[in-house]
């Protein structure tokens, strides 16, 4: 039987299960399926991805849905759940939120007639999601640093979502600012914002040095040249997408500390990360 | 032989050896005695204790310098160093900089002959030293928290130098700041520095729930009755030198999670407390 | 004769003057025309409109440069003078910098023939303006409220460039700022940034009384109904352009008191406006 | 009759009459005198001295309570009121609350005889005016330059209470702001607090010029020769209490801009300053 306003949280990892707790707190019924690894709140019924489905009116796949060889994301099941024909056919009449919908729709034809939304694409998300990537940058920072923030020379390269928000957190901590980008007009609000602002064009002729530098630029910027300019002495923490900003290669050979991080939101801040799915998924509901 | 404006280190952690780094990028020779467990860069002497300080004009002790049964503080020396006459003989006619000058003086009566400056008490050093204590709590809260401080509710109790520091740093972040305070004095600052306020008296009574707690206060602020109404699922992060402000047996009663943090400066960036001291002594010796 | 690198400043307010006198400071030649009524600085030299447009080789006209009946913007100017053939003529070969080419170009069918600029139009102007605005809504505010922004209740309306330095801005003073805005996306940065969030939607709903509005939003958001609700005791500070955003014959009735603010960089800090002009003519003739 | 909780305000300024309000708005009867000259809300009840004095509790009396030849300060008054053994009679068995006891006493011997307290003398009073007082400075500076505080250089000398808020609200507006102090406490704090700090006796070798500076100092730190080295260009703003710390005459021969501000926090926001009057007389009347 349905329960009105109930939800099945299939697959993902903690950051979908603070998703499950989050919806459950706010008074609605939630069934889980693919957790089968982890104990739960006894409040949150852990049942089979069928049954999970067939109770509940939306149907919340993690971020990413989908895994090579078109299984389900499922880190914490202990089967390995094939997303075909019979997995979409559970959804007719439901309301599905999903990570990536242009890796589910392709695993079968059913799910051009289902209501299927995707969360991550939402810009609502990615702007959120940028203050625990923020935060866990600033941990990084503070766990592989021997001196405090506060007072250090930091420079944050792009002002995108994360470059706003990671600068104004390092400016809120006392760091010294700068802040790198490309185009005029960011160039300009980094200058009225109270940090240093200055051209990605320039930044091999600059003099200052950098104590710690954050990168969220997803292209080389920080090639053998600039990194022998002004890495020298800074640890680099590299926040873009996959293949990052940083010749790593290069950075090792000059004995600059450079750090990988990916992913962040789910790893630091599951609870925040898991409340931002949630709160989108009610608006969406609510839009209709 | 002396070398004129060399510095001797005797014993003392990683702070301590930032110090002597420090020292060594300033231009200064440097010496160290007590530790031999360590390997340091090449430009710093490694030699015995007797040796380091005949050569040095400045002898810089470990904070603390005395430990139990009057050893040196020398966590990576080889050997127990003695506080006695013998030792405090080296000093003649040297400027000695300690740690706590109350329990190195009855070591030997010869240190009343001594020029004898304790940076630890000044001020100035726990002003400075308040700021990674800071960072250290804030990196502690990222690293046990689920959630971002960015957006959940913080309450600081005390408003010395830890507290004003810790506070706006939070606030920096984008946590909702809350600071209790007994004075009436520092109940404006608070207000109008743009957090809550609100007295240590009314703690009991209010209805706020916190997300993270940090206590600054050496006394029991944090009870039993006071942990049943505003630290359910809190995190409490107590800072306050022994035996600190939370009743611990209480907490873990009621399952609140608490974490003692002392020491956090030579911990968390011992490169900056090292700095601090490293200032302090310039200042005491520019100041004859 | 022309002097390379020389300039021609032609008509305007004082936002022009502070333009050709930064110019002058940075060791360029200027010539002006259009400023009779105006004592200048003995190095500006003051000339015919013919011949400071012979003289150099960049001219920059004012913003807005056309008035009604295709008279030049010249305020302190003795004369009226026409935008015509003859004007434009005197323009062959020259870089032209001007305040609003839609208006400018249909007096003479001449411009087309000629290097015509548009300072006024690019996202830049708009940016590094916001300040000058943002800091004469705060003046105004200052000088008209018998309270202290700090620890005053302020609603700003609209978060585009005005908006966001705005809400810093109080923000930094010590203000409770809630922000209010249509848009999602624009809400989660107003919540992420330490504000107050609220829909557009939900303003006539919500219960907190606000000492000081600003408005930034060029739409009838303060119309009766809201008036009658929230401006209770508050004053509103209008800077969204013509028509505004506010219900003026209203807001008189409820006895509310209004401010309508336009064009605040030239009038509060024209300094700084001249320096913005000057900043992206000086952009312009760098990128060819 | 005496009305339980009754509050008479007898003399003073708009501040005083803030007060009235702010007393009223709180439920309490308020009875006025020695305000013939404006017009008030009609809760609030004109009477006369003895009057108003006899139907009250507490006693409120201007700040400073005392002018020259013994005079009640009482500008909006149509009488002049003696302070004398007639003034001081009435006050039998009344808590009276006055702005310079020190100068209120020696008018009767009868004040010794009477619980008189000193609102001003309180340290929770300075601090709180110390945010009129800074926002005041930010007012004038705003109205007397033509360029905006935004990223304008700005020095701030001294940081005492005045210092510390106005150095964080020019930073929260966005200048650079530098703040010179002499002590080495002080100088500690504005350096972790995000400033450029610069010891009092630096300041004549620094080289940097500034925009706008505040003075908190009353002393003269402001010589000619200082003026010479740091003042061209910059408009000085002195907050400090007579006679101030800038040589007024040496500014005029180097055409340096001089403001003196005194008595802010009554002028620029008579509202606050009135409320934080009536917050310290509640807390006096509270705690007995």
């Amino acid at each position: 039987m349905l329960d009105v306003n109930a939800f099945a949280i299939i697959g993902g990892d903690k950051r979908q299960l603070a998703t499950a707790e989050s919806i459950l707190d706010d008074g609605y019924k939630v069934y889980v399926a693919g957790f089968e690894k982890l104990e739960l709140k006894k409040e949150i019924v852990k049942t089979t991805i069928t049954d999970a489905i067939k109770k509940s009116n939306y149907i919340i796949l993690p971020l990413p849905t989908v895994l090579k060889n078109n299984y389900l994301n499922a880190p914490y099941s202990n089967l390995q759940i094939n997303l075909d024909d019979n997995f979409a056919r559970n959804m007719f009449d439901k309301k599905v939120f999903c990570g990536n919908t242009e890796k589910l729709i392709p695993t079968s034809k059913i799910w051009n007639k289902i209501k299927l939304y995707d969360y991550s694409k939402k810009e609502e998300f990615a702007i959120n999601n940028a203050v625990p990537t923020a935060e866990g940058a600033i941990e990084i920072a503070m766990r592989e640093c021997e001196f405090t923030i506060n007072n250090s020379q930091c420079l944050v390269t792009g002002f995108g979502r994360i470059g706003k928000i990671l600068s104004k957190m390092l400016y809120g901590i006392g760091a010294k600012v700068t802040v790198s980008a490309r185009n005029i007009n960011d160039l300009s609000w980094i200058n009225l914002l109270g940090y240093n602002a200055i051209s990605i064009k320039e930044l091999p002729f600059i003099k200052k040095k950098f104590d710690i530098i954050f990168n969220t630029i997803p292209a080389l910027i920080f090639d053998e040249h600039i990194l022998s300019k002004i890495g020298q002495k800074s640890i680099i923490i590299d926040l873009a997408s996959m293949p990052g900003g940083v010749d790593f290669e290069s950075a090792a050979l000059l004995n600059i500390k450079t750090i990988r991080a990916l992913a962040l939101p789910g790893k630091v801040a599951p609870k925040t990360a898991g409340e931002i799915i949630k709160k989108i998924i009610y608006r969406l509901i609510k839009e209709g």
